[in-house]
């Protein structure tokens, strides 16, 4: 006689498993041959209540939530999605009906981005709801993009648009604000989908393994992760505010309000890829994103030195109160 | 100017990394070769706070419970560490010291088992502590010891002695039954010990492997976890409970009350090794485990059909309220 846990493995996250290696989730492991030539390139990200989501976002959002922020990480390492394992700690609280959109949600990303469930942990948890995800992925030997790499002279470069999903949390936080800024319902609701579901670049994971000297997600705000990503590299970045990518929501509220520039710049959750390119192999780069459907843009240089500064439309650095996102 | 995430991973976490493929902790994620011709084997389990521990037990003790739970899957897989992936959510009450604590635990547990910190991610919440740790380690192509596989006419085995845990966490829930069943300091230590720190049966590694049809371990009680591998095996099992090996300690509060072999057979936290050997390897397969300091006992056999049953000393089948430890 099967507990609850095991019917609800066998209810709800079985029918996701299709790799062999799972074991249809009826063992303690899963066991997968990682293709010859090949390093493994291993990531882990959490989301939890109050923290990454709001009580009461729609469970599937949650799921893809989870699942996209690891997968946003393979895809700026240059690493193809082998699988990933899920730990869940639910609340009492959530019922059946929960769990089975919260495995849709995870369903329909699976399907999407071609990465497996292998295995996972399920517990009851008289705390916060919280979903862990460790992803695994694989790279030629020796080909994982790191983020030291950058050399002096390269372009630094951003896909998609930044600080939308940060802006998508002020107006959760501020329910007024996108009426006092005139933006739209679809401008509204575009800034809300942006924080609740992340869009992972991994269209650009082939071009990067090619490209890029460097790469990075953007999770805790440009400022912060382009200093990470300059330190680890050894060399100085200068990017220029001006050139930063947003959407007409973005530039919307920047207009209503300048200072969001702050949030921009320093607000987590872009799931973006930072890079630093040579400017030779930029057009390429460029084309091939395009291509599969991503837009670049350069938004600076690397160089000698190591100072870090985002330079305002005045030529001034600006200078943040909190450079990064940090939980601590 | 690195946010407070960083400097409490660069001064708690950096120093436990000796992995190369961790970068350090300074990238975005691990990179590492796998040995050629052999699979991984994956595996993850979280501790939270009010479930798996008490708030206020020593943070050394639950970053090893957290890598241990872990370590006990893979030993019974039969796999080699390679490496972990930790994720911390962290109460903001928790000061340095007990990081400071956590990461002695986690490293001294990192020597021991000689399975390397590759990266993880780090977040406060606003709930309970949780660590939920992803365990990665090898078997030759094929060669993971999975629960399907017991065979008719195999012998039943368990490694070092049931119940400790469950007992355990039975004096934490009623202070006074240590003294009202007369234990002495020592014995009730012991049993403390035995819930609060798992010993991950690392050194049956390579005999389960040699010599095992199937194998896992107990981590929601012999009932339950015998029942599971019985069904992926498509065997029955029947077990005899006076053949169940006990502590000292645990004979003691067996005898102040018969009605605990419920918890020795239906609780948690075991983290012993249960598997399914032929008659004629299990001479071998024991002496190995003997030389290595693990005793191994046979406790029943697996036969055709698909009963699953604890035979009480006068024969009758014991009958548990919770025939398996579970969350929900």
């Amino acid at each position: 006689m099967p507990g609850g846990e095991e019917r609800l493995i066998e209810r709800f996250f079985r029918p996701l498993v299709s790799d062999p290696g799972a074991f249809g989730l009826r063992d303690d492991a899963a066991a997968v041959t990682p293709p010859a030539g090949h390093d493994l390139v291993l990531t882990t990200d959490a989301v939890i209540e109050g923290v990454h989501f709001f009580p009461g976002d729609p469970a599937q959002a949650i799921a893809k939530k989870a699942l996209r922020a690891n997968l946003s990480d393979l895809a700026a390492k240059g690493a193809e999605p082998l699988g990933f394992l899920l730990t869940l700690a639910m609340p009492k609280s959530l019922d059946e009906e929960w769990i089975a959109a919260f495995a849709d949600g995870l369903a329909a990303d699976i399907k999407t981005f071609r990465c497996p469930l292998l295995g996972g942990d399920t517990d009851a948890t008289p705390g916060l709801l919280s979903v862990s995800i460790a992803a695994f992925g694989t790279v030629p030997a020796g080909k994982m993009v790191r983020r030291a790499g950058a050399k002096s002279g390269d372009a630094i470069v951003v896909s998609g648009t930044l600080g939308d999903s940060a802006l998508g949390l002020e107006l959760r936080r501020d329910p007024e604000l996108a009426k006092r800024a005139k933006l739209s319902v679809e401008e509204e609701a575009y800034l809300l989908e942006r924080y609740l579901v992340p869009e992972p670049r991994t269209a650009l994971t082939n071009a990067l393994r090619k490209h890029a000297h460097a790469a990075m997600d953007i999770s805790d705000g440009l400022a912060g992760d382009l200093a990470k990503l300059a330190a680890a590299s050894g060399v100085s970045a200068k990017v220029d505010v001006a050139k930063l990518p947003l959407s007409a929501a973005a530039r919307k509220l920047l207009q209503f309000d300048p200072k969001l520039i702050e949030t921009i710049c320093t607000g987590g959750d872009d799931y973006e890829v930072l890079a630093a390119i040579s400017r030779n192999a930029f057009p390429a780069f460029e084309k091939e994103a395009r291509e599969s459907g991503v837009t670049l843009t350069e938004i600076g240089s690397a160089a000698s030195g190591e100072d870090v500064a985002i330079k305002g439309t005045d030529g001034q650095t600006l200078c943040f109160k909190r450079p990064s996102f940090s939980h601590f």
